[in-house]
């Protein structure tokens, strides 16, 4: 069984291409995603061994889907599938300022919403594992998908897994005061929160320096790791800052700058990038993975970090962006 | 107002190009499509007045429905926005002897499915409306639909509208018997019924040479006129056979031969043909627009029959294949 | 009728992907495009009722031109067909620093040139509508386009409507002193000239502070409104600066900054935001929405501005170009 | 120099992919076209020296035509340039039965409709040369291109080259009487017409078997030499069948059968064959490879054949349509 | 571990879309083929547990090709890495009667071709299987690749395995006698050898009635059982004609009618069917399963069978080519 | 015969589109490209009559490089055609910060590289030619490959040729030592050596402000003059900085600024510049132009500089971004 697990939804993405916009597009590229799944995909494809737990309609879409997650390294056998219920769908534009991005999601009814959290026999699926990972999607989704949450993050503990929970707060999926309740039920069994500084303030109404939102955290939810990033303008272009906080000790690092292709899927190489790191060597060499992991992302197209360890090393070892030949 | 009016959902069709499968396409071609608003766009386009009454969500996929439909010069002023429910979709695939040409329905829970039947105005609607058109897709959505149905076909009725309806039956999307029951239900108010002979044998059971089908139906369900037609081989490709069943009457047409590029469609087209040749000159010509219509709608991309009246014109006067330079 | 009327002739252009040159292509994109249709298009998808006259080839060019109008909810019953004559075309390269983007024209013997200005009756056209818009394009096409011209805006003035007139240099289709010499016959009759400081300054020598431009434009041409912009640096990309000049009193705004994806059809989208704003709220409001569409027309393909309300409005109360989701 | 020289117009062929209509597309694909370019860059492809006279517009697409032709080998030094005029364009439709291919033409004030007839020096462009052809497409252009049409075939008379004409009759450029008058005119310089029965019936009223036709040319035209063909149906797709009537012998043959993926230049195809063949060894090989090179053609994207010796070779020699691997 | 393990190379297939020439392609298709690879992924894609054993250079293009076989569910243990030696490509032109298809090999030096014979350790790999396949291409590689094809299935044979050899012959890889000379020396290891008869007649010389072939195979090289197939004409296109020929007992099928999309791939197609059907219930089985996956593969893109298990048996049980809806 | 000549292979270039990285392509990009192929289509599109020897092999891949090079005005008469050995590929992946764009060479075993150095008569090739050019690259290759290249200098040397080498280092096709000792044994038949001062450092060791590194590489080599760029940031992108030093006297210029749509192909079209500078007027000229054409050709997809004579003046006469209209 996997090191790694992930939880979560994956859906179908399709992005008009050339930055045209949806009532322009007469043809539209098809990606995976999923946040839960990037997440495995990214650690998988830098060396991990990465499982991702879901449920797929069976059909030609939900079929797709597995061979994405397989192509990419990902164990698929956690995933179950469902005669009923459809596959999500999400329309994304990528926009140029000022246009901003959008998504359209069309993921109501999903196969993954209407899921049983009594069918996922945690303590089976997480044997052997060394963490486990979701984000603030997965229980936004349905009530049913809350519970099963909630019942992974207890298994894994009980399995002395790493837990880690990305806020990924969608304000086109749920509110804020929602995001947080469901945040306040599920603490107790989060090892390490990552989250951007404007999810949480978004969502706790937290702000200010990275200690005093560590801080803050701690007294109000109980979680002892946070880790928390800021996109930044550099002379180059955008920057992550990013901090992990905990015990007291607050880390700090800065990804290289970065201009993007696809504004996807940055947030989930982040994650990755940070639990590959964490797991081989601690929260420090965990940050500078999930800023180069990150950096690089914005550069590819589609939802997920399609990169091999030597690339991040590369960059972490002060390669430049000259052509490679 | 426009002289003809239809009713029915549209959605969003996706297509792999190049004839690969779904599992296998990393973009998709986007086609508006809908039974009834592929009607109305047919008539349009030769010359008809045509107007479309539907239900769309307020979102970049509902404006691009409205958009395609006034582009081919559809009334869309019937046209009710909904801040709720999706645009349904469907993927198609276009397989080659011997793989079948598949569907893949995601349409559930809609926009139009989830109508009010109180907020149409048919009355409104169908001033000066000389024809009304509608298919077995529609009741077959949701109750709500259904009755939507009955309660357009009366008022076209009361209006003196002639009154059509394709039993377009869908194996993936209702039961032989449920479109049996709702075919009987509706049955009072249709003046013209049109099917292919594989539909009705599928949902009545009727089977035969025309005139005793026509018969059967004038009993069974007390329809005056069916318009029925078959799909043949001939040396040059395929070749629809169609009948207008009408009084006692039976009138026997064969569409010019044809290969097919896109296999959806064509039903609508002879549809829209033979509303437009039976409004201008009565069901001989009618039967003749149908054929023609929906032939060269096979060798068209996408679900609708983008032609104009000459194109038409020059096919029924013997027009064969070669360049037109 | 509509609210607002334009005039001007339509093309299709054809533009290599990905920045190709028009040499290296081997399929172009294809666009419909024309100042005053994009004008009339950026109006009717904000919200205003536009309404545009041309001429067009009955041929598939043609109607597609139509359908394009329609599509974006332009009226086009002021559209005449001709069976002679063909539609203009032009070839654009969009070209990245230091390679300027260049157009090809090819738009000589088109439907609209040949046009007869006697044929459009104007104050059956202009019933009910409140404005007339149209370009220095359209007079420098043939000498029967400028007469229309002058008929137009004297039958607009005549029926008390507002008219515009964007002056449009284009060297490689006239002159500055023809454009010059067209724009003093038609001056009389022109309520607001619309222009970029670098056209005032080739046509007409003005240059200098806004006040002091707009000064010696009235006491030139006895135009009372003049709405100038400029193009300039920012640190976030470019931004226009622009200002209304009337009566003496000057406003003056900035757009958002913005990075270009196609660098067609701002000025026209500029246009649209002005009239829009103007005829809902005054010059100041006219300024401020011209801002915000012309940044956004920046970051879309093609030539219109496919955007809705909401979205300009989203920019307007300070939305940043965070993926929204 | 080259040994057979050319002469005509050539144009950018702009067509939608995927059979679409041109109301349709969204792109087009670009080819360069031109009977008589056409007919050299087969020549030149499989072998021969040939060279091609025209005259272009000094832009983009006036050079990319002439970069098509040296690609292929082509000699375009006879080729001049104008400041003046467009490169003309026609949009081709690719049809499937019913529907028909169509073609749209855009060619009128071309720069070379605009010739100077007194600015080729022909006695100049021939040295050397074996044979001169052209098409019934040029002189159909202008009256200009008609007199240096007469102008060409006569110096390459006196030159002692063989000239052949290609009927090539267009309805949507020029009248059957228009062809026929022309045709009278140039004959007494023509060595060799090709054309298909159906032309040369509806030009010159000639039908029949084909030594019958050729008699009738002979008296009627005075031209010795005559090769004809006709499409005829056959079981694995279309075939042709033509003859080369000479002094009262008739040599007969039939191409291989062929499916049609692009239907233009097939004609091109089979006078490139003939001539080839022709110059090599005579009117029976010419006609052997005429079918050969013309049945190939059809299975080729775009205008011209993109073939090389060893592939017609391997026809000829019996070579089924089996992969070769 | 694979219940069937297949041996030999991947390679990179580079296809001009749209049936161009290599000459005309400005981009092209990428597929991921191999013999060996696609009869594994037909295997596995169609509910066998199936893995590939190879060698391929560690690089992106190597990992593409991991990733193609595992998002298809193969099992890739068994793949060795090399960080020296290319990935083999081939260039493959689509033709249509009479221009045939292509291949342009470029697979020399690759990976594949190097590998060292000693470093399969054959025990381990097959442990727990019960089928092994390899083609004649493997053997043709190199001489390391005949000595590991050699091993392989003498340790499958020791192991227990059914050992399936498809001849694959290949004139532009290897001829006719050493294709005869390394079967001869297979021979004794090999329990079914799958051809055509028109490469069982160029590499052997035997041809004949499907009793006779197998009767002389077996007396010439020992093997019991042998499955041959011929192409043949049908009136609804093509179709196969195979026999599994054992023990003096000859099996005769025909596949379903097919039309060709793609024209590579078929062989493997034929052969993961007949070894699922082998396997599952015996050859008339395997014969069944061949046809029908053989004659489906035909209309799919790209060198591999995309089906799932429904798809195969839905035209086992007479399905026909209707629009599944 | 040409005035310039350059030796060199030529490659095809697989670059996947839209950023994507090689492992998500599904279609790649194809470019002919190749440095010193590169320079002589760069001189001969601005006006220089220029030739480039090669060897190629005789298939497909081959004849598509020659026609490119005729395409584009390169005259090809020195290339000779092999039947054995393959034609180089290499693929690029276009990276965008901090991911860098990427060379994935598969160029071994070319035609090229298996050249017979005493095959080609420099003599004859480099009759009437006025300069020769290669590239660091071409010796590189193979040994015969260093050998001819000193043969062509030798003989162009004596043919009173200028010669001219761009250095050219490779890292993943050569060591800096191997580029060093290949230089020295070159360096007597150079007359002008172009590199950038990263090239040069690494390959030499040498670095310092230009006249330093002038003086240095006569010392070192006994080269007279040097060429030497350097990118830097700019306000507006990037920049070369550029240097001629010759005979003690150091000319410096700066490009335009520019940003980059592909970075491969700018060092060629840099040389390219030069040359036709140098030839024409000076070495200030040529620095100039070479500025000009480099900066531009970043703009311009694939390898080539696909320019007007025009468009490079319109730039050094300050010519900016505008589009030109």
């Amino acid at each position: 069984m996997p090191d790694v697990l992930t939880f979560g939804e994956a859906m179908l993405r399709l992005t008009p291409p050339g930055m045209r916009r949806l009532e322009q597009a007469h043809a539209l590229d098809v990606w995976v995603a999923g946040a839960e799944l990037n997440v495995a995909v990214g650690l998988a494809r830098l060396g991990a061994s990465a499982g991702w737990v879901s449920r797929l309609p069976a059909n030609a879409l939900g079929r797709r889907v597995v061979s994405h997650a397989r192509a990419n390294g990902v164990d698929t056998s956690g995933v179950a599938w469902s005669e009923r219920g459809r596959l999500g769908l999400f329309f994304v534009e990528v926009g140029q300022a000022p246009r901003p991005s959008t998504t359209l999601y069309d993921r109501d009814d999903s196969a993954f919403a209407a899921l049983d959290p009594a069918a996922f026999d945690w303590a089976e699926l997480l044997q052997g594992a060394r963490a486990f990972h979701t984000s603030g999607i997965t229980p936004a989704l349905s009530a049913a998908c809350e519970q099963a949450t909630e019942g992974a993050l207890r298994a894994a503990r009980a399995a002395d897994c790493h837990t880690s929970y990305d806020l990924n707060f969608r304000g086109r999926l749920t509110t804020p005061a929602a995001a947080r309740r469901c945040l306040e039920r599920l603490a107790p069994a989060i090892d390490t929160l990552i989250a951007s500084m404007g999810e949480i303030e978004a969502v706790l109404g937290i702000a200010g320096p990275p200690g005093d939102v560590a801080a803050q955290l701690r007294d109000a939810l109980g979680i002892r790791r946070v880790v928390v990033s800021a996109r930044i303008d550099s002379r180059d272009g955008l920057q992550l800052r990013h901090s992990a906080l905990a015990d007291g000790e607050v880390l700090e690092r800065e990804s290289p700058a970065f201009r993007t292709v696809d504004p996807l899927g940055g947030g989930d190489a982040f994650s990755a990038g940070f639990l590959l790191g964490l797991l081989e060597d601690g929260p420090g060499y965990g940050l500078e993975m999930a800023g180069a992991v990150a950096a690089l992302k914005q550069s590819i197209p589609g939802d997920v970090a399609i990169l091999v360890r030597e690339e991040v090393e590369h960059l972490l070892d002060g390669g430049d962006g000259r052509t490679r030949r």
